[in-house]
């Protein structure tokens, strides 16, 4: 079974008519419906202003993938829960997928090592190229699909080369940018996904849906065969010795 | 189901009496063994010396992974069988584990795009590092493990950099090798692994038993999301008109 | 002084008037042109229909940078010469630049590891983004440009992931191409750049001029600090020995 | 001519007498002394002591490479000199080198994305092996030379994958360690190596010299073709509308 918490900035959803009427119960709720369709994934929700920020030490100490949507309350998010996800992250004890305006999220910058910044603009129809078919998150994905309407995110995106880049976005205004990518820190992955602006219905695109989901197989923690902490341990016997021990 | 088959140059241990004595059914026979014992995994034995190499087109078109042995008979590989592979793992339709002095073999080189070239010396006692726990191949590997001998192979390993380096092998007389490593090559993916000297017992180390059947779990194919050919097609209508279509 | 070949195919700018009128010298008589205007960079044009395919021993040994133009001739291509030229980048001794249709080339396919297929279509308008601006190929490149007229190429593009991705194209009908893109191969360097189709004027572009002159200087070898043959030496004695020597 | 600015924690030079009769006026002296023999780079010295500890807003935007050496006074850093660093470098103005002890200093771990993490033991013999002859950074460095005395580091170190990795250490105790490992974040560029103990004499080495000197050159910021600012620009007007303009 692999636990995976939702957090939902939630703010759009309750403020914005538009939004409300395409994501009633927030987009974290949608996001819980299909994840939840698949029998080996528990799905929990947590949201910026539940108590401690939805992400209180022990459903975080409980969570195998940590899926983030946030966009502007990124500023109100506590700088200690950020350290704690991020070296959760590295411990290789949780996976992160950082949706849409998560790239500007504190927990994106701080786990990859960016600034996030991209150029951004109106919505419009997006087509999304799949150009690494044999990656497992790209398992039952055509080699495109259209998105009827998203924000229009462009290059250049101040990420690291990802470890793996999985889609390309053709936006209709003449721009392209890294929907898809990969990208392992420490003993963890992390995979950024760009669809699911809040007035847009992504999370309702059946290759969206396929692509979080496999997502959250490919990002969840392994069977580590070593105990992982947070230090930095000093050897007290030579390692070769063990030959003759 | 993933249906592997193990081909193994399989001359030494028909020529050789020490390596006969440790592995008299040949190598690949102990690769099956191990392998074997998973429920989800089918395995087939093939050797230079059988009708067609051992890989009619039949038994290629069932392969899901095919581990690659070979030493002092690389030449012998026949060009168009080795084109076959080379395409069948770029085409998303088969993954590709190379063992030991596959690192020199015809598969490896052209479906990686290098001379492979290495340095060798005498057997000896090796510690293997796991400098990437949180890899799918990994899982439920210690941070290091001991061999009681193995050849020697050192840097420089004229491989590409590796999409995921996974472990380095220390070596008594002073060298160090890249000794895992993953490359992913069109839709398919590569996996080397260099324990395995003919003369030396490590396929019979679990660790080693545990890495090549993670391994085979990793490298099997995705369910692809499209048909894959080998082929560069001409595009007779405009993408973006799929969306008024 | 960095020594380059420019190797063309050089047949359609005989055959095709359309062509001719673009490039009446041949295509690889435009780089040349632009290429020769630093001081530090020397030209040499080199065309399958020359004697040796226009690459005898003597001349590529003394070539530092070896650009590939080729199209509808591969097949011509030497098998033998093919392997020179791709053990050449492997020893550290050459750098290569394959242009738009090299992509298909004998010598791009088995230098890098890939079958390089990709989609293509008509010829319309490209808008290409730098991704990468820190790396050296992009200096002096401003976010994007445009060019007026390209075949266009689309993804899926088979290649490897790059060791580093440096450009993204956008095009009118749809599609995305990962346009520039760097390879790591042994100890050699490989640029691929998609613009150059022979029926359109983009190497008259200036930031196309600017990228390929960029490109030279970077896959131009460095300073090997040893001797690298191709071989598989055995060592004879300990390395750690020569702590005491 | 390229600025360095070398930081150095510069404590232990100033209360243990071995250190100080190693490095009487500092390590960031000796690494000046070598640097600066290069008529194209101009070098300066910084340390934790000094006035805003050693680098005011006006040192900071005068540095092209800034060179760090922490060790036990990591905490001491102030958070906010941190982010003005960091967002240097992914604004492509400031290449950074990280020296030994300062795979943990605040800066690296920020920059990159990590925790820093590895093991450590005694002081001992260490071969270093070029795993990357073609890089920049290894120009003129041989397939391996030795270090006599070293601070021992221990995979696993929980860095990312690299973009390039260049030398691995062997160490006489049973341990390998990725010894230099280059990274690139947003436009800028990282280069981490691990010798320089400050009880060592590994700055004194000529190799270790002309590594640090070759990343300099390596990490140096392009000239870039475009004004990079900290922000998220919103996109007023359709990209290709320029096609028309």
């Amino acid at each position: 079974m692999i636990k995976v918490t939702i957090w939902n900035e939630f703010r759009h959803e309750k403020t914005k008519e538009h939004v409300k009427a395409i994501y009633p119960n927030g987009l974290h709720a949608v996001i819980a419906d299909f994840l939840g369709k698949n029998e080996d994934i528990s799905v929990r929700l947590a949201a910026l202003d539940d108590e401690y920020q939805g992400l209180p030490d022990d459903v975080l100490e409980d969570t195998d993938v940590l899926i983030w949507w946030g966009h502007m309350a990124h500023k109100e998010v506590d700088d200690e829960l950020v350290k704690k996800i991020q070296q959760r992250v590295y411990l290789g004890k949780m996976g992160l997928i950082a949706l849409h305006s998560g790239h500007h999220s504190k927990v994106f910058k701080a786990v990859i090592g960016t600034n996030g910044n991209l150029q951004w603009g109106r919505e419009q129809k997006e087509i999304i190229w799949n150009v690494n078919p044999g990656h497992p998150i790209c398992a039952g994905i055509p080699d495109h699909f259209l998105i009827e309407s998203e924000e229009v995110y462009s290059e250049p995106f101040f990420i690291p080369e990802p470890d793996a880049l999985l889609f390309i976005g053709w936006f209709e205004d003449g721009n392209v940018f890294r929907s898809g990518a990969c990208f392992n820190r420490g003993a963890g992955k992390v995979f950024y996904f760009q669809p699911g602006h809040e007035s847009c219905r992504s999370f309702y695109n059946p290759y969206v849906q396929k692509i979080i989901t496999n997502g959250v197989y490919w990002a969840a923690p392994n069977n580590l065969g070593f105990d992982i902490e947070d230090k930095c341990p000093h050897m007290l016997s030579p390692t070769k010795d063990e030959f003759n021990a």
